[in-house]
């Protein structure tokens, strides 16, 4: 029998192995422990896979195509004790299965991340139980950048969680609209989460890092190809409730997110723009054939990603995603964050870090996902407690 | 027993004496002659309904107040004489069932106008086949007036009538779209066919009843009223196979057009613009919330107005909307126009003039009712036979 920490350490062999969403090995992990497959891989041999399986010849065949695909890759695998040391300077590996794991994600099938390397200290599923993908443009307009970046602010005050890609133009708007207010943001790589592509968003991505998530597929030094991002891209769609198109030419990469968004059953949105832009031109057909919903502001997109269409305020309810959002499950820093909260009124950051003891980047690291929570929220002297 | 004259002249009384829209007037018309109401009126008796018309006592009292409405405005009432005389420089009454009635009106039910009074020679059937209402803000942005004009002149140039409220902004640039191109424009008023309002506008109005047509429900020398705008749109978004708002605030009367073509069942289209724009913040909503498609040039909105949702385009079979579309119903100068086109290749509208042996304005004037049915189509080098 092999144990959860050598199943950890198989899932992280195959994220160096195979390319991700190869759905022959997400049939595999199926019906198969990673370590099994890793096995079967290193020993090129198929994994006994019992009677009733129902392979036929064909899907066989399919499988050893693979196989010989995923042992191409075998001399670059770094040993055991190299990819365990991968997980250092704040980055970790979480599995299908762990607590830090997001359920959601399942929901892609046999194309379900067969691991997420992160970078940041944000917990996972509560970052993202009120995440919205805002995703657009490399080549952004003044106007998509203005947009993004104001409407990110504005979700991110209300407590939803940012998810983009990374990139240039609309997905640094967004990125840097959801810090500007002290949101937390999570950036999806194509390449490992250490990987400063594109170069000039190292610091972006530092900056993420330190109060959100830099997530991937791909483990750690792995560099970006042109298929990656297609690949990437039905994860920023499978992380969040709903995905908005900001400013999409007629083949931007964002559209190829959005057709991920429409597959998975989400709410997929679009901001429109001037007619006379090629870069709305891609907004303006989904919403005319896809049935993206038309939004223009923050409140649009509260009411398509919560839950029941009831729009978020102070005095709703919390919503269902926030079943329980158990207090006691919260980590050391954030619980301390929140005791330091006013019962009445509000405080600023830096009251909160005196009163909390702790320092002021964890003080807004903890009110990020103290708000992510339902916990906290935004107001105009600093944050106040959440009624609920 | 009364003769069609005298109930044309009834009708054009009835434009007098009562507001347009009015439906206690139009159930009443719905079961007398015209004649009879209007002498109902003079004589302040209820007309004979006979037996089982189902009179409430309800309906009957309301029909009482009607009448006295009705009669307050007979001192001001003009006679037949005077009426007649209304027919001049170039105004004319149409009225149901008349050849230039159009039928599509029918579709008001109670609210169809008790007749039209039309300002130019353009055959209004003909020039209703295949057209647009384009409305939308009287404070129109740069980008919008930009946009109306563009899109009424691609409209057009592919032969279809642009319906619109004469007024300042987006009506203005659909009005002049349509005109640069020397396709037919209407415009529908809340005042009389004669009366500039906005005075503005006196010139616009010459140059579209020079080309095409002014119409309206109320008599030559009513002026203007705030309520006469809203009961106008009904008529505007009656007229046409479908209504694109170009630009509308959230509160324009744009939306009250766009309300009446959506319950008449017309494809409602809405162009779309910044969302930073407050002129486009209503074109957002109606594409949200009523289901409008959002459209963003010409070619969207003829996908919407042709029959069977199957664009336009020279090689395809004339739409049902011209069946027939009879070429010895043609008025004798559209007909010389249309026989002096060439069979072959284009020809410029002053070669044309010269061929037909008519002056250039009624060449335009014709060439535009001629593509309005579907005969010609402009090209690159002028005008030309359209393949059918």
């Amino acid at each position: 029998m092999t144990g959860p920490g050598e199943q950890r350490l198989a899932r992280a062999a195959l994220t160096y192995l195979a390319e991700p969403g190869d759905p022959a090995l997400g049939a595999l992990l199926a019906r198969c422990e990673p370590a099994e497959v890793v096995a079967a891989i290193k020993a090129d041999l198929l994994p006994a896979t019992g009677p009733g399986c129902g392979d036929s010849p064909a899907s066989r065949k399919a499988l050893e195509g693979a196989l010989a695909r995923w042992r191409a890759r075998l001399p670059g695998l770094p040993g055991d004790a190299d990819i365990a040391a991968a997980c250092r300077d704040g980055i970790r590996l979480v599995c299908p299965g762990d607590p830090q794991w997001l359920e959601r994600l399942d929901e892609l099938g046999t194309v379900r991340p067969y691991a997420l390397w992160l970078r940041g200290r944000v917990d996972l599923p509560s970052a993202c139980r009120r995440s919205v993908s805002m995703v657009g443009s490399r080549a952004a307009t003044g106007y998509g950048a203005h947009v993004a970046g104001e409407i990110a602010a504005d979700l991110g005050e209300q407590g939803w969680t940012i998810v983009s890609g990374g990139a240039y133009g609309i997905d640094a708007a967004a990125h840097r609209g959801a810090q500007v207010v002290g949101a937390i943001t999570i950036a999806v790589l194509a390449c490992g989460v250490d990987y400063p592509y594109p170069a000039g968003h190292a610091g972006l991505f530092a900056d993420i890092a330190a109060a959100g998530l830099v997530i991937s597929e791909w483990p750690p030094g792995r560099h970006p190809a042109r298929l990656r991002f297609l690949v990437r891209n039905r994860v920023i769609a499978a992380l969040t409730c709903g995905t908005v198109v900001v400013e999409a030419g007629e083949r931007s990469g964002a559209l190829n997110t959005a057709r991920h968004a429409a597959e998975l059953g989400r709410p997929l949105m679009a901001v429109p723009g001037p007619v006379t832009s090629r870069q709305s031109a891609g907004c303006h057909r989904i919403i005319r054939d896809w049935g993206a919903t038309c939004v223009t502001c923050a409140a649009d997109i509260i009411e398509m990603v919560s839950p029941l269409g009831i729009a978020d305020s102070p005095e709703a309810p919390a919503p269902a995603g926030l079943r329980g959002a158990p207090r006691d499950e919260l980590d050391l820093d954030s619980a301390r964050v929140l005791d330091a909260l006013p019962a009445r009124g509000a405080a600023g950051p830096s009251t909160i870090a005196v009163e909390a003891g702790v320092d002021l980047d964890t003080v807004l690291r903890c009110l990020g996902l103290l708000a992510g929570c339902g916990f906290v929220e935004r107001c105009d002297r600093g944050w106040q407690l959440r009624r609920r």
